[in-house]
């Protein structure tokens, strides 16, 4: 029994193979590299019931994951995520079997904790040293932080707009932290400069295979905290793409297995009314997304003009009779307040924007009542306080309660 | 089987016996009240195995919790918080078995949760509609979501210093907040004189009952994680002093029903210098702790200047041959930015303090090389962003790093 059946890395364009005991960025042809299991082999040894009493974290699941030495795992127990039901806010929206996987309870406090701990891992077993990357904030605290547990040094960008909470992350532990005045795709272009100049890992958005890896782990747990059922719809915000990328393989491998039955879920990309090139892609029925200029939205996390896997995201929803959906600003700080006031979860914004997302496809009858539904989110509403408008008495000692 | 088996409640100090199906608040003596269980029956229908395989949440004990009907279980996932080996910091202060339990992985963000999901489920079981209570900030936050998604109202009262960002959650979840220009003593006379003249539920520390028993938790995951072996010290920063009156209450009740050997860990007591009431008492022996005037530090979790339930953290420091010791600001920060740096994890100041006073205790020689040694951390940093200085360079589009 190995501690990982990795086989191999593919492209998923020219379907050029690459050697996954080597640091491997992009394809030659420009593409994101996917990794392959072998699968026949690992289904051998392993079965769904051997993850029963594992540990809590996306580890239990290492067969699967590409890192082959376990000495090189490098954790803040990340995974296993709560599955919570809904049940007020799914009655208000007439889904009774509603469901959030709530990324929030998880290191770093995003689901950014998952492609952190897998690809710096992996980038550790591959002996990488310094690593850099752009960020919209989250990814990048997360990345600063397992790289500073492993011992890589990182070079982080961020816009000077990114939450101010993640640039705190970031800084204490000691990355080398830039801001730039200007998008997560001007923080691209300095990155893809300076690994250049300075032979760095370049660990942005699936320019590396294995961040992928981390994040299909959320499609794995969904899968087994639902007794290997699948559900009928999956929720996801979509910036750049890699979780409902990382999402679609994970059930795709599990059906490989023969550890699910039945249809893939239905997956739906749910972005801001201001950033949604996935969407307009989609109703154009195109197979790539075109840059979103000027794009703007509270949900950070998602603003993202064009994404390098906009092929893989668009594939996944096309695949598993999809759909994508823009929601505005007003509707998901709203949804976001009743969330909390109604089922006690203090979600980010981007999170919030898949309710919205559900709400409407119920309401348009493209989810049915029986569905069960599960709606992503992707991190805590802490990490964006400024999202919140209070205004508090103040009262003095010794003072009483008019109520 | 039963769900729980909770059999009644009794005050430490004078003994007299209260019942569970009734709500309840202090002792009349003035004590809080204690929740006993039928260990013996518990016993029979229950073993240390029984737990493999259950829900990653603290509900997995259910049956040594006082909820009895598992309908009336609130619950956002928390519990099963990862306890992280460290090794390059313990390797540093020659600890070589040195281990975080990170309560930073849990929903709100903090420890807190455990005591909010445990308390507000009974006080929902109990038919509670309306509670109240002083914070600190985090209690409060945890409190009011926990409520929320109980369909409890809940009026929360914390001093205007208390972290933003746990004003915000509080606000968000729709609770009646107040702020008090003030510390947490101030806030707990407005509540105690609300509760009266309103006829709310007082969730205050300790005067109801449930709290220690979802703080109780992390005793018995720490024991479960290291296999149901004691370690030889755990280390907990201590305001209200909840948290160690648990582990050591769950400890107690684990060697009761025969699931763990040996002596019981050395407990201690971790303070701020500017807020050290137990640390003092310790010293000097007594059995209660002192108003400590004026207190401050950075760590706001623990700046209670007199606990209620002081006599029982006492108690358990000296039946556990454990001790106290006090951090001052300055350390516990510079530990804070170690710890991120060595270890890749961003916790809280309070935590933060914990490990220096592992650092010290070590150094004295009180604890021994081959000691297993827990430090709890209970927050994650995030929730304290201005304990982290952040100077960054802002760089322009297109602009070039120099390194």
């Amino acid at each position: 029994m190995k501690y990982s059946y990795i086989s191999h890395l593919s492209c998923p364009k020219c379907n050029k193979t690459y050697d996954h005991q080597e640091p491997q960025q992009l394809c030659t042809c420009g593409s994101p590299l996917l990794v392959n299991y072998n699968l026949d082999e690992l289904g051998k040894y392993v079965s769904r019931d051997s993850f029963v009493g594992r540990t809590a974290s996306l580890w239990r699941y290492h067969e699967i994951l590409p890192v082959v030495n376990e000495k090189d795992v490098v954790t803040l127990g990340e995974g296993m995520t709560p599955l919570l039901p809904m049940p007020v806010i799914g009655d208000e929206m007439d889904i009774p079997n509603l469901y959030m996987k709530d990324e929030g309870i998880i290191p770093t406090g995003t689901f950014k904790a998952r492609g952190a701990a897998v690809g710096v891992s992996k980038a550790k077993e591959l002996g990488v040293t310094e690593l850099a990357m752009p960020t919209n904030g989250n990814a990048g605290a997360a990345w600063s932080l397992y790289a500073a547990r492993a011992g890589i040094k990182s070079t982080i960008i961020m816009p000077v707009d990114a939450p101010k909470i993640t640039r705190n992350e970031s800084a204490i532990s000691g990355s080398n932290l830039y801001l730039v005045d200007g998008l997560i795709s001007d923080a691209g272009k300095i990155v893809a400069e300076a690994v250049q100049d300075f032979v760095l890992f370049d660990a942005s958005t699936l320019k590396e295979p294995y961040r992928i890896e981390g994040k299909k782990t959320m499609g794995l747990e969904i899968a087994e905290q639902l007794n290997w059922n699948m559900p009928d719809v999956i929720l996801y915000p979509t910036g750049g793409g890699v979780g409902i990328i990382g999402i679609y393989k994970a059930l795709t491998e599990l059906k490989q297995l023969g550890w699910v039955e039945g249809e893939l879920p239905r997956l739906v990309a749910v972005q801001a009314e201001g950033c949604a090139p996935i969407v307009k892609a989609w109703k154009e029925g195109k197979a790539e997304s075109e840059f979103w200029s000027d794009s703007e939205t509270v949900a950070f996390g998602i603003n993202v003009p064009k994404a390098l896997g906009d092929f893989l995201v668009l594939e996944a929803l096309y695949q598993t009779k999809g759909c994508a959906i823009a929601i505005e600003d007003q509707s998901l700080l709203q949804e976001q307040k009743r969330i909390a006031e109604l089922e006690g979860a203090f979600i980010c914004p981007e999170g919030a924007a898949t309710f919205v997302a559900a709400r409407r496809l119920r309401e348009s009858g493209w989810i049915k009542q029986d569905d069960v539904v599960v709606a992503l989110n992707t991190g805590m509403g802490i990490k964006y306080p400024d999202t919140v408008d209070v205004e508090v008495e103040v009262l003095q000692k010794g003072e009483i309660l008019r109520k």
